[in-house]
């Protein structure tokens, strides 16, 4: 609708409701914040359930836009409609292709459910998801949660079929008791990630103006996660790095990780890191032991990391290796350093062939059986098998590992913060799920 | 030289020394570990005074290993021979275009020198330093530093005009007492940042294996780190976000930062974040406040962060609003949330313009433009402008930004945590120059 246009991006734009033809099933309106409220009400009258107000100048903006916040939601009481917003930038939807928020979705369809105080962290996060794979199920910018909350929606998508893993972007959680019910119980089907900003006084102001939330102290919104099994992340790239292994990774039995890699350095921070992350360094068994010194060069290290510091035939780095210490009883999860230069591969099958063409479909094949091969790992031994590599998704071979089900992430030191962050996951639901 | 080859990639093999003609600047021996003394001292005979020993298996391998390593070290000293190694990957320096290293440079001449421990640590950094428009000057894996030690390139790099700043990989710090006094000297000159991962006891281990370092505990490190003016950072991207804002913006007067975000979670990240590295939220004069005001729109939030929440013309955002910030007194450091996806601009100039080269032309000069102008603030008002937005360079704006000299990291917790490590670093200068 548009009170003047009679077209909008080829699209027919009406003056008033009454004009659509059939019924309309959901409003989204992007309005001066004076008005918000009587085109609401003239929705209302024409039997729309569903609307969404994307405008700002409510609640957060003092004692005058929370009275005509307040309005809105008397009209939305009396008309029985049911109001994402305001001050939000709309949801999305993979499954229905519905996008109602101003930025088209790079990303397609993937398996993180959002719940977000900020639209931002909906829409820029399209083109950020694309360069892993990775995607979302469906997504809700929730605004000043007039009367759709983060709680409500943690609920909607704990019952979403293609949502595996619920991210939150967090300034404030409105009414913390049922919240915690809430996660209690979706976090026993699938895992919940929360990254909140409210905690620190720079944060709980910028908070405040932002979607007039009243943030608590890190300690409070600790103790509430901790008791429903959430995971806390540090900043959106770790809070989407944790759902991007959340979702793709099955559960560990405990947390010893055991660290494969051909160079030593990147092998030495995964060991740091894992450790300050609350990680064990598996301790392999002597048949584990045994086994990978008939494979490794006499310069690698089979201790924990693993690090072979070169290897000859890739097959025993992409397969024989990582078998054998997925095999290992003592052997939670596995991190690999995963690195294989596409266009090296490219020259030493083109030593070999005659055909530039041959040789590259050679390498192609070549590298794709390798990351299948890899990507079978996870579930034939039910732990998870995550990747840490410098080359991205431009880079072949880190594309075809995720996208075959190896989560490979920009870094060792991610890889195994989000692995950490699964293994804290897999323990407290296993305490949710014991729990009377 | 190789014993059977004649020719290598294109290149004349020779089989002995005495065959090449005229005089050997750099021996960079990759030979079985047992041979290694062995050719070395060939080198030393025909009066080679540089060379690099690739080759592992010594100190890292036990005590057979530091006997093969005490060896070549006896060679070098009886005739001289400055030596890079063992077990390391050689040095690259971009201004006379070497790289001894088996991977290519991709990412060009740039200003950090780079100090490692880990030869991964240089050559897998080719690419990702591409990915911000970065690049090294120059960088030394040193491995186990049988004679070259991190002390002695710190010093070397130090005296390089084209290092703006130096980037250390850490595994141990051999002798202690002479890196802080060196360090000292150079933190003066320019910064020094470390990433170190001996500090836990799953990081020693890996590190013992790896380089034969004898780490020390994370409280011995920081006490070094401290003494002599250098910047801890947690990850290699860490360390390189730091770096890269290092080496180019100017030195900040104090801890008060501007933020200016159009997006509120993106600014109440950036707060959280920036009081959690020990920044302080500058407090606007009277004078800023009222400046703000005459250009914002009413939904907008003046306080600090400045959420703009949207702008109708785009030389606010860019131009007039930091500026504004900028010049305020009680600002030391400005970040911005930057964002502006160069195909929204491009179809903005499409509606003015029938011919599509022409609107591309457009869109390309004004994007251009506003980048020129927003990198002129640094220089101009002597403080520190960093950018933060999770459009990474494949987006133009981004890249423009970057290529003329703002700072531009991937995400507003990256820039606020790089922008904290400038401000702690120019703290600690200030005590270092004032000291007697």
């Amino acid at each position: 609708m548009h009170p003047k246009e009679p077209e909008i991006h080829g699209f027919k734009a009406y003056k008033s409701l009454s004009e659509v033809p059939g019924k309309v099933d959901l409003a989204v309106l992007v309005l001066p914040t004076k008005i918000a409220a009587d085109v609401l009400e003239e929705c209302g009258k024409h039997g729309v359930k569903n609307a969404m107000v994307v405008s700002a100048g409510f609640a957060e903006m003092g004692e005058k836009g929370k009275k005509l916040q307040q309005r809105i939601i008397d009209v939305c009481q009396e008309y029985n409609i049911k109001m994402v917003g305001p001050n939000c930038i709309g949801i999305v939807n993979t499954r229905i292709d519905l996008n109602t928020t101003f930025f088209p979705n790079d990303a397609g369809p993937g398996f993180i459910g959002m719940a977000s105080q900020s639209g931002s962290f909906v829409t820029q996060m399209f083109a950020y998801l694309k360069k892993f794979g990775a995607g979302f199920s469906q997504a809700i910018s929730v605004g000043n949660e007039a009367m759709t909350d983060l709680t409500e929606c943690v609920e909607y998508l704990g019952e979403c079929p293609r949502t595996k893993v619920i991210a939150m972007y967090v300034e404030t959680l409105r009414g913390g008791g049922r919240f915690i019910e809430v996660a209690r119980e979706v976090s026993k089907k699938k895992p919940i990630v929360a990254y909140y900003v409210g905690g620190s006084e720079a944060g709980r102001k910028a908070a405040l103006s932002h979607t007039a939330a009243l943030s608590g102290s890190d300690a409070l919104y600790n103790g509430v996660f901790n008791q429903c099994g959430v995971i806390r992340a540090s900043s959106m790239a770790e809070l989407f790095d944790i759902c991007y292994v959340m979702g793709a990774q099955p559960l560990p039995r405990g947390n010893r990780v055991a660290l494969l890699s051909h160079s030593g350095g990147p092998a030495a921070c995964a060991a740091d890191t894992a450790e300050r992350y609350g990680m064990e360094l598996a301790r392999f068994s002597e048949r584990t032991t045994e086994e990978l010194l008939k494979v490794v060069p006499h310069t690698a290290s089979v201790g924990n990391p693993v690090d072979i510091t070169f290897n000859k035939d890739p097959n025993d780095y992409s397969r024989t290796l990582p078998s054998i210490l997925m095999g290992d009883e003592s052997v939670d999860s596995l991190f690999m350093y995963v690195l294989m230069p596409s266009h090296r591969v490219y020259q030493t099958f083109k030593t070999m062939m005659t055909d530039p063409d041959q040789a590259r479909k050679a390498a192609e094949d070549f590298i794709l059986n390798q990351c299948r091969d890899m990507a079978q790992l996870a579930p034939k031994y039910g732990k998870p098998f995550v990747g840490g590599s410098f080359y991205t998704r431009s880079e072949p071979f880190t594309k075809m590992l995720q996208d075959n089900g190896v989560s490979v992430l920009p870094s060792p030191e991610r890889a195994i913060i989000a692995l950490s962050a699964l293994t804290r996951y897999a323990e407290k639901r296993r305490k949710l799920m014991a729990a009377p």
